[in-house]
């Protein structure tokens, strides 16, 4: 590779280069709406938007910075490595542009994501997440194979591709004559905040960006507040396997802590009444990492009272058992 | 009420009144996408669209029918009976509209049409679906309290109203580039089907019209075939409490005689099968009702194999725990 295309590989992505993503991903993406429900705007005394990329092609918005990372790059082989969703994002994205995949998955992720990612023709190596490092193993099939690596978040390509979410908000916002006054997106390795972040900056400035996390997985929110990346302490549990990153990227962590607001951080228990809501209001599927936001949002820890809030849905690939088992102890 | 608006009542609806009603519901309705999923297609061999009107307010495309009809009369008060998804929408419709509603529904309607029939501030009046007469009920009430009645199917700005689904099929397979080989619409009374076909047969008339219903309530399949009105045997059972209308309606099967291919009937079975499948490829919430045609594609009794087919979904409102049992009989 140019030592052109390697500088433009770690140069953080500005909005013009997520308007070049948009762009590139047009006709090729799912264009998600962007979904309101008067009765839970009653309910809650404000305005809630939600950004439903649980509809995206693959089940999350991952395809959109993997499709727009090869698009661009044109490898003749890719790997990636991933709790499943960007698995399932890239797979898709080597599928469509004709580029053999390999994916390296830990053993225990969703028994959906390891299904879909090979019903969509990619290779999968699965990895112990408690013993084995899934980026040693990448890494030496990448040398072997000849190919080129798309990291999950720490990509500028990707991040750009991720901020297309952020592209459509603001044309849709507009389109309803409306301004939002906060976006809060689901965090994992921060590559959908830092982009949508790096796209609203710009198109929509008024509005503040927050992102969500899981409770023990918020290293972000932390990082944020101590001005420095720091780690998950090791041996925590969630139910959103899509948020488990041990810390910040590299590179989105600046862009995060430039242009975010915010974090804040919700239990199992508010991920999962956000499941309910989603279901019984809006008659999504969306995966408990995919839930975050709204969780924040229901759990009154981003106020919703007076203001206009966009939630993210990033992504609804959980398995049947599992949902089953969320609305069952709801007792519906 | 004048003659001219009786008279208007009951003249079948056309093209240009389904077209008013899409003008009507502009920025009331929620603009429903049109689904596809390459793997889909890729197993089953054709193009598969689905028209998530699960997605819609209230839950199902029963709030276009429902505004359309009181947009227009804007009556004192309103009075309506329904299993459940036509309440809804009467409800949503009026409380828009700032219209009074009653609502006449079955002791035995799933709990969360009850509940959201009565959170969007309805009056809710329950009977006894093997020994009570809801029309006669519904009338009565309707004498006592000055209000207009809302038929679920039988009345012409109800039809037109369902219509816009079809207008919004049409303009979409346009804006892509497409056509459709067959359209296919769960049935009920008829109303959704009327309304789609009155619509196509002038704005997509290369496309075939077929209804899906459930087995032992597939009255108008049976009628279609018959030439004449055909009531379902009593004692019959299904899963999609939505659609078990008694017979055709009066109204709406001259139109769906005159516009219709034919029709196909489902098992539980086949219902259940595609009720997993909207929820592992496209994340969506679908009631049994609601799952009807997707299920005649799925089942191989529409084929896709080399054609473009459209589904609609026409619902989504399903209690939790019978959501829950369908997906965990799966295994999944």
């Amino acid at each position: 590779m140019s030592g052109g295309a390697t500088s433009d590989r770690v140069r953080p992505p500005t909005v013009r280069d997520v308007l070049a993503a948009a762009a590139r991903l047009a006709g090729v993406v799912r264009r998600t709406p962007l979904l309101d429900d008067p009765r839970t705007d009653r309910d809650l005394g404000g305005r809630l938007l939600l950004k439903p990329e649980c509809l995206q092609y693959s089940g999350s918005f991952k395809f959109r910075g993997a499709y727009n990372a090869l698009a661009v790059l044109r490898p003749r082989a890719v790997v990636a490595w991933s709790s499943g969703n960007h698995a399932q994002g890239v797979a898709l994205a080597a599928a469509r542009l004709g580029i053999p995949a390999t994916i390296v998955m830990p053993a225990d992720a969703p028994a959906i994501k390891r299904r879909n990612t090979e019903a969509l023709g990619a290779r999968l190596v699965l990895y112990d997440r408690a013993r084995e490092s899934r980026e040693e193993i990448g890494l030496a099939l990448a040398r072997e194979l000849g190919a080129t690596v798309i990291r999950p978040y720490d990509e500028p390509l990707v991040i750009a591709g991720q901020g297309t979410v952020g592209v459509e908000i603001a044309r849709d916002l507009l389109a309803r004559h409306m301004l939002a006054d906060r976006v809060v997106v689901p965090c994992g390795g921060g590559g959908l905040s830092a982009g949508i972040a790096t796209a609203l900056a710009t198109l929509l400035p008024a509005a503040e960006v927050w992102i969500a996390e899981p409770a023990g997985f918020d290293d972000t929110r932390r990082s944020l507040a101590a001005g420095r990346r720091l780690r998950n302490p090791s041996g925590g549990r969630t139910l959103c396997d899509a948020l488990m990153a041990p810390e910040p990227g590299e590179i989105t962590f600046p862009l995060n802590r430039r242009l975010l607001t915010g974090g804040v951080a919700v239990t199992d228990a508010e991920v999962e009444a956000a499941m309910r809501w989603a279901f019984d209001r809006f008659k999504l599927v969306v995966e408990p990492g995919g839930a975050v936001a709204l969780a924040a949002i229901l759990a009154g820890r981003i106020p919703l009272e007076g203001r206009t809030v966009v939630a993210v849905l990033s992504g609804g690939n959980v398995d049947a058992g599992l949902f089953a088992r969320v609305l069952a102890r709801d007792g519906g």
